[in-house]
């Protein structure tokens, strides 16, 4: 990824700061977890987004890893009360799709300049994914100021994420990669986590027994949880 | 490192897809781990491989961190059976000097796109490193589906691994640093590694008091490890 | 950022090697410790540092994440035997600034090209960060050879740093992130530390009562701590 700081210097218009950021901001404060779906069968898509909405998590995001997955977002974005993202967007072609399809904010694990701009010439919100200092530092040169961090158990953790708000107070992160109902609110507890992404609430073994009254159990659940710190104000552009 | 989707768009040549992909999967599936040797004593490079090649392990990383390395590259690759890869290749001249002594292949712990595009114009197969999501996607918009991950058990491990398997199933992984025969299988259980890097077996210690019967054990204890996964199908060029 | 090899090929003036790299080697050698500072209120910048030159760390980085950062900076800096530097430098502006305030050099968590352009072009020392190899080769490729590890334990603490001597046994770190006075040493003992940073010999809490007495205890604690690996020759230049 180019980076590109918020200096007064000329620079080029794709490497502006998004305006992605305020509904993103908004978008994750809508519910502790975010879900992150795998749907390997379309006739899952609607009783599955019903499910979690019913209990309480109106923000899902749709992973691009299963043949179905767009037509999913297709007949999900049609449920009452539901906002329905893209994750694992790795490319420009990927956002375009997903958007088309009906997803309202993409998602990424890791994130490049391509993905950035056409997510930015699409007005398309990105939640991207960042690990490092340097990566974190790239996206807030882009405009970002909430970030996935991924994965989030394995790449550090609850410690990770407590050392990052030191030189970056005024970036927060949605952790998802390994975080479950036990852990979850360590990551809350967090003043520099704004939500959590986590695939818990909707394991495949459910999904494919259609077992859609313990998704929506385990939702309510994940709703329980805790997200105290996320209200503070933040800025789009920072320093 | 500039990433490169394999979008419509015109892109510059050198972002293309390399093509050493296909041989790369080839290479890391003729055994479930790849020695990776720090030679010190010229003298010691050929029994080395013998003994490493006798005892199953037949391709073979000699790192580019000791004063005879190359000329180690040089005599071992005549040893009967042998395929010596280049480790620890940082800039391009290295990836030259590395294929003039007669590595066929190239491995580095982390990736610029300087190393890429030179590995691409020599047609030297470069088994790359990542370690973050987004390293991860920078790789794959330069055409390769397998990497290097280091060091693998510091950054998490098991457990990055399988998250990485999520976003990402179509990259194969190669773990390196850290690992031993006590945890080597653990990784080799994962459906997204296709072999594993180490150096247990040949620990300088033993090269030094010239013990190769014993390296060659340890070599054929490594070879018993199981890669029951690697045998999947991918493709060069994905998405 | 953008990574140049130090190779024959023609490049852009803006990513020679910086000519830091050698005064940052004299500076982190001054002591096992560089405290990394909060100062929350300007009137404890002076005694602040006092109490911690006078326990023994004349190298004190003082972050960018206060208001009165910079005029503490400009305080700080006239105390006797005292070396100020700027810390989470994420910016040019930022590096202009810390400059201007009177500080001799500057660490970033993580690194840009666009800061490593902006302190060459002021000639100011920078201690870059880095957390991945991809990272590490970058910041060789730009001609540094010491660098900041960070976040240090959350990111695989002395495990990463080990694996890092494998492929990296010219570069030297100086990891900070999660340090106490009871692991630092564990740190200090690796032999591609050079020195470490840390906030626990001035806690803010101690700062807010003006305990300067304990600080100073704290600092001559923490000087006890041996680096006796740091002196091994190191050139700027790499390769």
């Amino acid at each position: 990824m180019t980076r590109s700081p918020p200096q007064p210097d000329p620079q080029p218009a794709s490497l502006h700061a998004t305006q992605a950021a305020p509904s993103m901001h908004m978008l994750c404060r809508q519910a502790p977890v975010i879900p992150v779906l795998v749907i390997e069968d379309l006739t899952h898509a609607v009783p599955l987004a019903e499910a979690l909405v019913a209990g309480g998590l109106p923000v899902l995001e749709v992973t691009l890893r299963t043949p179905v997955a767009l037509r999913a977002i297709s007949l999900m974005a049609r449920v009452p009360g539901v906002t329905i993202g893209a994750g694992t967007v790795l490319t420009p072609k990927d956002a375009q799709a997903a958007q088309r399809a009906g997803a309202t904010f993409a998602v990424s694990p890791g994130t490049t300049q391509y993905v950035i701009d056409c997510c930015e010439d699409l007005s398309l919100p990105l939640l991207p994914g960042a690990l490092s200092a340097t990566e974190v530092i790239q996206l807030i040169d882009c405009g970002f100021d909430v970030m996935k961090f991924f994965p989030a158990v394995a790449a550090g953790g609850v410690a990770a994420l407590k050392s990052l708000a030191g030189p970056f107070p005024q970036v927060h992160f949605c952790p998802s990669g390994g975080i479950s109902q036990s852990d979850a609110q360590d990551y809350l507890d967090l003043k520099n986590v704004v939500c959590i992404g986590g695939s818990w609430m909707a394991p495949n073994v459910l999904q494919r027994e259609e077992r859609w009254g313990e998704i929506r159990q385990m939702a309510h659940q994940a709703r329980q949880l805790k997200n105290g710190h996320h209200g503070t104000a933040t800025k789009n552009r920072l320093r």
